[in-house]
């Protein structure tokens, strides 16, 4: 059951971005539609991010190479059931075939299709599967199609992950949609995990490019169930342009916008974490530099003691200030961190603050959704990060996931 | 069940090192020993090695205090079910008053005491139950106790840990008997370990602190469960000069010896792992640098994907090969990368080995004794790690262990 997330009531159209769903047997135990596609519209402007694993997949290296010598992006191409990763060179000529099957349909260059693949690593793709389905796809095209795309790309999620924004931008409405799926195999530097938001902005490419990367970094990239980085993780931003209302990355409202669609879904992620029972958020302050911080809230995000404290609802402090004692941060002193579970200080100066009694941590930790408040009193520097707790179903699914 | 691991058959006892065990009844529940005294004889040198978590429990601060203050070491005192851990002030103070127990017994310097803790963090260490209980402990010393000293520091340990082994040096003979605890919280840096090795063996203290470094750095830090390092490790090595035969640093026979017993000692943590029912050995050779190769073997020890994986005895290579892609090394070529399981090849530059296929690596994943071997065909250096895999019962114990 994921923690404080359900489906999605509403997911509002982008004009510019028309989509389809179908069900092409890759996965062939499964009645579920395995198979997306997204058509833009012709002036849309397109940024993505991908993984930083160097065993990266066929449909990345494919699709960065598109995205290198093409200057538009009409359409992407999107399965789940298959990672097509470890698949050496067909793996990439396969992914090759699909793209080329929608660019003949339609016409276009081959470089303006991008590919996207998640699922088991290690299987060639059906190519076949794929190529007899994408005719249906394309009868199937429309604009509020952006639910079934949510539970197209699903792997062990349990549920589609989707959010829109309406923004008001100097008296011209400005919308953001935004689909996500991922729940193991997730930590920063983008995770097992897809995700496409459209907006019918007008950003110029290069704009668009910043605004992705801004949003990234606080959202995606600070989120952990497990700190395995994916083969295959990619993060599309769209502008379609047609609502006429030009934005770049200085537009507060627009950026708060976006940043609030990329924190629900890289949150969603987390909430839906394989396994999860609690949604757990680590803030750490008072550090020297912002990659100590993130280092700091890193390696308690990572602690399996500290994920299987939190799972038992124990206030094991204890397992905390180990984790914070063994992260890589030079300038750590212990006697200086002071530590909080909401508002409840455990740790004041790296000893166990005088009002502080196993009851008030035990009332923190029965919660669904757990603050782990550290501050290292060193300097002027934070970071949030988000995870889950370990479980017993975390193992469960992970050992059983391809048998 | 422990992979591969019995309790010891027979401890040698090693002359000038008497041990007593007793009740204290700091695990209220349990009718087992929880505290172990050392005594050594007057000539013994000491060596030892501490935990480099900057979240240092009172012992280990105090221990240390004592070696730089005191030239020699006459008792160890040892206790389980408490860690005396983020116990402030008031815990340097518990562990000074035990110490000051023993020294006043027998009419030594305090300073001549190292105090050990292992279990709960967290809580005040029970000081009278302790105090009350050294008399008889100076009662019950003798020579042939090293495996009921093995039994009294257990904590989450399911079978004592020991071995004895028997050298000939240029037809001298020497003994070396060591145990070891710790079975979570388990990985390099020192671990939620203790392990007290004693020889009969004369070596200048200098020399001894030589010894124990070189051994220690490719056996207990060479060991990882979950990554956690704990607040309380200590290794100590005793030479009691007993048998009159001089070794040093230099001694091929006396060093392997040590090594064996060490690397014995630190494997039994792995096979005692909480919950583990597999024993992985990592090796990882044709790094740029040891600690590239180090680096890379800690990166997959530590993924929760593989280790999940190998508890369901799944060849899923791709989570391998998804750990080595995003280990933090900058030389990393994925297309250079061999992969085997024993002496099953699946991974050949980066892609799956023609002759490869599930069978082969399936036989490979159901031996209760997991060899991974990555090539990275960099350059010269190498490193081994020993773990053990994730299961539903490391985190049953993880969850329930101070509940």
């Amino acid at each position: 059951m994921p923690v404080g997330l359900s489906s999605p009531a509403q997911l509002l159209p982008i004009n510019g971005v028309r989509i389809a769903t179908a069900r092409a047997g890759i996965k062939p135990a499964s009645s579920k539609d395995d198979l997306v596609l997204f058509e833009l519209a012709e002036k849309t402007t397109l940024a993505a991010v991908f993984t930083r694993n160097r065993f990266c997949a066929a449909p990345v290296i494919l699709a960065r190479n598109h995205l290198d010598s093409s200057p538009t992006i009409r359409y992407l191409l999107i399965n789940s059931g298959n990672a097509n990763a470890g698949t050496g060179k067909q793996g990439i000529n396969n992914a090759k075939l699909t793209c080329q099957a929608v660019a003949e349909l339609e016409q276009v260059q081959i470089q303006t299709v991008l590919p996207f693949s998640t699922g088991v690593i290690g299987e060639q793709l059906p190519v076949e599967k794929i190529i007899e389905t994408i005719p249906t796809l394309f009868e199937n095209l429309q604009l509020d199609n952006w639910l079934a795309a949510a539970k197209g790309i699903m792997t062990t999620d349990t549920v589609p992950k989707g959010i829109s924004r309406q923004l008001d931008i100097d008296g011209q409405s400005v919308t953001i949609t935004g689909i996500s799926k991922g729940s193991g195999m997730i930590r920063p530097d983008m995770a097992t995990m897809l995700s496409y938001i459209a907006t019918d902005a007008l950003i110029d490419q290069e704009e668009l490019q910043r605004c992705l990367h801004q949003v990234v970094e606080q959202t995606f990239n600070a989120i952990t169930v497990d700190g395995d980085t994916s083969t295959n993780d990619a993060c599309v931003l769209m502008a379609t342009a047609t609502s006429g209302c030009r934005v770049d990355v200085s537009n507060k409202v627009f950026m708060q916008g976006l940043n609030d669609v990329f924190q629900y879904l890289a949150q969603a992620i987390i909430r839906d974490g394989e396994g999860a029972t609690k949604f757990i958020e680590i803030q750490v302050q008072g550090a020297s530099s912002h990659e100590d911080a993130r280092e700091m809230a890193f390696t308690i995000a990572h602690s399996p003691l500290v994920k299987t404290a939190l799972f038992a609802s124990d206030a094991n402090w204890g397992r905390i200030l180990a984790a914070i004692g063994r992260a890589r941060i030079s300038s750590l002193e212990i006697d200086r961190v002071d530590l909080f579970l909401g508002d409840t200080c455990l740790i004041e100066k790296g000893l166990p603050h005088p009002h502080y009694n196993e009851d008030k941590g035990h009332a923190e930790v029965l919660k669904d959704e757990i603050l782990i408040h550290v501050n290292l009193n060193l300097g002027s520097d934070s970071a949030t990060v988000w995870t889950s707790d370990l479980t017993y179903d975390y193992v469960k699914i992970n050992a059983e996931y391809r048998s």
